[in-house]
């Protein structure tokens, strides 16, 4: 089918390629004019016979605002607008109200995958009302991985982004925990074929898993990660997920732990640490270092 | 090659299985007659020619040290001992030197698998000299999974138990990491089809791991887990990672968090959480509940 | 000087009283007539000269916002409110612009102290321009605890809320860090004075505080807290405490623990629990408890 | 009455200046002969008279175990030993054993106090049998501070090590609630006086503490504690609480998170999130700092 694609990407880009090869008539636009199909926003529109379907794919917050806001005004309804990035559920729930009152349908999908997508394909995880669910159902079996499963309906507009969200707070808390494995195992002298350890897992354990096959691949480059800083970025998907489940009164001692020490990652020294070293002068004369 | 193996329990029996299967001539060892191929240790060793390998699966601590003593009476220079059990690593090299003042080899063997490893394989982590890691290889090229890896001599005596102390430690976490997603998705009732979403997850994300597949199946048969009650035992491994972590100055967590969940599911009541409320109450009049 | 207070329950009636002992002249308004000096809201703001100060001590959210905007239609150019509830800081900026529209200044009051208030005085952290926190001075110097401490101007409109809401997230981890030590002395029976540890730490130790004196008196009174259940609200403070942190990537791990221990306190089974009980079951053949 | 004190550093030569001014006849003993009454340990116990009470002050661990060794040939049967160290528990038990089987008794002191304790009194958790605290009572008396509080027989032998163990633990958690207030406000540009609000809540609140005055008067001293690196050794019985905790399934987050703050404080990189940024790197071609 025909589908416009805003924002050709790392991710975008891939998309449009997976739909392409999948036979569908993919018009895309960027900002960058080399890679766009289009000149603008308005271009787009008018190369989509009705009734349209747009999906975005700029980065959460302003951008993504903004692109809805531009296609509310573009759109005619009948239209269905999808945002495919990672857009925090509240977001979805105003875009959803701002488009039905020009009758614009929108659907929130979630995507994972990254630069595998491509290949393997894209895990979906929807939200919605089923008729533009199912209006969607062609694009969203081309992006996603083969098999039964790598799709899911999740409820209504919000709820393709929350599944996604969640999933990436229990990302945060798998990873942190390979992490500190990793780190135990350095930091004793015991076991002496680290990677080894970790390639042994592989198969058959209970911990066998993507996470584990990528952890494999990269000390196989680089076995002491002596080329890295121990510095990570968080998206946002993750301070999202603890704070869903503060609002709800859900512990997730994992999950923010996991956030936490990212956040730790990037401090130079921390602050509360000076705090309790200041303490520790204090009341016991205790060395600090200064 | 021939093997004596002393515990045929839900592991040692399946495994004694998988070597027979392998073409191993096992002969099992259990306090219950009923399965056992002979009546005492002293008969098993006698069954066995010289040198000998007798694999000891038995529950850690006394029983294996239980064990261990008494062969160290009934073997031979020469002869080889193997735990595979899931005994402390400070155990093992208490048990190494024993067994070492007789002449008699040790390697300790962390095996995971559980009920699937006589159809899938084992995963084996072993630690020992080279000499003695190498003259058991037929026995761990039967009972790995097939493929390059599932294997590894992890280091000296101690390192394999250690590997897989690691490797559980690491389990609890992503365990807990995937609970807490689940719970949050069952807190708030955005997505409507929770069961769906774990099955979206399973090809194409960074989370898909043989957890989320049992996880899948879990919510299969029991969609909200009404079945079951939310305590769950630890099994020594998650208490000996935090305590090795703690002796060594290792921040952990996400292991950490994930071990002290299980203890409170255990508690009928908080004791901590009495205080908290007992301190509300005094100083803010908040009512408690008695 | 001069006063409304509107809001005259546990915390209110006592600040009116502690008000008028100090020589001020309080009008309070409660929707409980018996307690009310006045018929309405209306009528209260008539009891004041201008240019009046009002002072609000009702619930946050819905209620605080009622009385604000309904404030903001009776008073007058050059007039005062006070926040003293226990307003989330977002709430004071907004609160803070809509009556500024109408030239009525606005400050918002961390107010400390509980039952304990009325007769040791009250801690307070006010939020406002110089000008009108300076207005407020009579008022803060009579409500406050006697001695140099006690009052601080923390910053602009929403600052004293903010103090006041880091205030209690500490406050969540000392608490929590007591009820831990006692959980582990009740736990063990080494020490078999509890009490008496506790006791013994009030003095010329570096945990001796009024938290400790509070808990020495809740075991004199009951040494086993045998009467009451582990289960603890939380106040909100605690609350905002961790989703200001998290939107300023600061990493807030005991705080954080502490709020998530009570969330857990509130749960009759805990849904993660049952995950990983499901788990285990999937993996291991272990038994669950159903 | 007569004591010999072994120790004579900064905790110890506190206490012996305590004990004199107390009315007490001290013996001291330090290696360094500049400051020891005595040149031996021999000639320590030859000048005391029997049956003789000797108090060891040195660091715990190899230290105690050798002094309590020398001391158990040097002393007769009816003499009492004192380790007011901060020996794990489990070593007291130990020495309690070793020096009974030579008829000498043996009493274990948890001592608070640090640099104020000479001026303010040291708070005292005894362990051991009713005669002997009994027999050590006048000089209890006098280390302590005055009034009631500041002195327990806790338990048998190694509850006054675990007592103290227990209040260090708690202690890590209150400084690092108070670390983790400071740096939230600090992070954040909403309150603009931060010194002046920890100094609000020194009376009145539910926070008010003697580690409160201290942090106050720490940033009195630097405001913005800029002459300070975020570093904070520990000291030993803050990892014995968390092991204690694991050993007997008390979850102790807290606490934990606290200790493990230090841990991380303590590493020039995180290994841990090394580990993560090769993740993210290998899944998403995320940027890594290098």
């Amino acid at each position: 089918m025909q589908i416009g694609l805003i924002g050709l990407g790392k991710m975008g880009g891939n998309m449009a390629e997976r739909l392409r090869r999948g036979g569908h008539d993919v018009v895309g636009y960027d900002r960058d004019r080399q890679i766009s199909d289009v000149g603008s926003l308005k271009e787009l529109v008018e190369r989509l016979a009705a009734p349209r379907v747009v999906w975005i794919m700029v980065p959460a917050g302003d951008p993504t605002r903004a692109t809805i806001s531009a296609l509310s005004e573009l759109l005619a309804p009948g239209d269905t607008v999808v945002d495919g990035g990672n857009s925090h559920y509240g977001d979805d729930q105003r875009h959803g109200e701002e488009l039905a009152a020009r009758e614009i349908g929108f659907v929130d999908v979630g995507v994972s995958g990254g630069v595998w997508g491509l290949q393997n394909g894209y895990a979906l995880m929807a939200g919605g009302t089923a008729e533009n669910v199912q209006r969607l159902m062609p694009i969203f079996d081309t992006l996603k991985p083969e098999g039964e499963d790598g799709f899911v309906h999740a409820g209504s507009v919000g709820a393709g982004h929350f599944a996604k969200m969640v999933h990436n707070g229990i990302e945060y808390g798998m990873m942190q925990a390979f992490a500190e494995g990793w780190e135990l195992l350095e930091a004793t002298d015991i076991v002496t074929d680290v990677p080894g350890a970790f390639a042994s897992w592989r198969h058959g354990t209970v911990i066998r898993s993507w996470l584990l096959d990528l952890l494999v691949r990269a000390l196989k480059e680089d076995p002491e990660l002596s080329e890295l800083k121990g510095y990570a970025q968080d998206s946002g998907e993750g301070r999202w997920t603890v704070q869903a489940a503060v609002d709800h009164a859900v512990p997730l001692p994992v999950i923010t732990a996991a956030l936490f020490a990212r956040f730790a990652s990037r401090q130079e020294d921390s602050p509360a640490m000076k705090m309790v070293a200041a303490l520790r002068n204090q009341f016991g004369g205790h060395a600090v270092s200064a």
